[in-house]
């Protein structure tokens, strides 16, 4: 196969524009959701993030990526002022609504009503859920950590709440995004299904590693 | 739709296997990679992660998490050592092989060997790639960050090499992942391919997003 080969030269001599395309989406597909938060005033903020990352389970806590020059600063406004915020999963039915949250709103103007998304909100909790979202998180800051390499910033949080369809938990405690509808991106703009190949019985040293399910059965029988 | 709600101590109560199983697939669909590296010694290491994250595209930084407390360490070792390391996306056809690195191997034994990967040499540079993966990238260790909450270590690089089949990238600087057969994982060990619902176009208020392709037709017409 004809293949190409970048140096470092190449990539920083890249138009900009063409250069956060290609870095974007090399480096593989990504975890999509759309953050939550509600300033001190009560005015209600949405914005898709695509770096969520998991950081441990034991207390479970996660991280993600804010650039600060961009529509992204008011999500971490947010976030630094009240110290809550939602992580709501993504899904095809809304999938366009979703990308939308990236345009460049004014703070006053709530990403829900420009996008259509719809509000929920949970008696006794600040930031508001995505209605329509079928896996949903509450989280609340941890540790704001800055990169000096470039100047953005990453947000550790923990998970506190939990809200997932009944069918899509497994009785090991996997929970099934596929079933749940949850989609992936790749690079800026590019939505993607998924479909299983298999789940893969944890690796020992030489164990050939097995399709789960199989397992499973073998145990059973 | 039945749905399951779990809060803060209902999530830390659980069996320590079921909180890993729930908390690792909770956060979406992931970036799966191979991470090589060799010691000072010559002997190769591979490791499969899938926490990679973009931080930036200039310089074209990322970062993953590494768990010094498991076979991560050799990974993390080698990284700060010899200061560089390749990161090889992962395809369908040797999905099992990748998983299978995560076994809990000697030092002195390389997980090539023990999988059947075949260790590729670029001359003049040190760690190794991974033959069979269709994108590939090199990459030099910028900084270590220590996450106090849980003792992991967030490892950000640089990426000075990158080698992919020509036929994937497109003329806005868009790597196709998907045609080169890139897969996802979700959770710790399930696997999935990816089908496309749409690239869109760029966002901006008051303005629906549309497909990609349709856009480009436009443009061209």
């Amino acid at each position: 196969m004809d293949r190409k080969e970048y140096n470092s030269n190449d990539i920083l001599a890249f138009e900009q524009r063409y250069r956060a395309m290609f870095i974007n989406s090399l480096g593989g597909f990504k975890s999509l959701c759309l953050i939550g938060t509600r300033n001190g005033k009560g005015t209600s903020n949405l914005a898709v993030f695509n770096s969520f990352f998991h950081v441990g389970a034991n207390p479970p806590l996660f991280g993600f990526i804010v650039r600060p020059d961009t529509v992204e600063r008011h999500t971490l406004d947010n976030i630094l002022e009240t110290r809550v915020f939602t992580v709501n999963h993504v899904q095809e039915a809304f999938y366009k609504a979703a990308h939308q949250t990236a345009a460049r709103y004014s703070e006053e103007e709530s990403e829900f009503e420009a996008t259509g998304l719809t509000e929920e909100n949970m008696p006794g909790y600040y930031p508001p859920f995505v209605a329509e979202s079928n896996v949903k998180i509450g989280a609340s800051f941890r540790q704001k950590i800055d990169i000096a390499q470039n100047g953005t910033i990453m947000i550790l949080a923990e998970i506190k709440y939990v809200s997932i369809p009944g069918e899509i938990l497994m009785p090991d405690g996997f929970i099934d995004l596929e079933k749940a509808g949850t989609i992936t991106c790749a690079g800026l703009d590019s939505y993607h299904r998924t479909e299983r190949i298999s789940r893969l019985t944890y690796a020992k040293p030489h164990r050939e590693p097995e399709a789960f399910a199989q397992k499973q059965n073998e145990l059973k029988a």
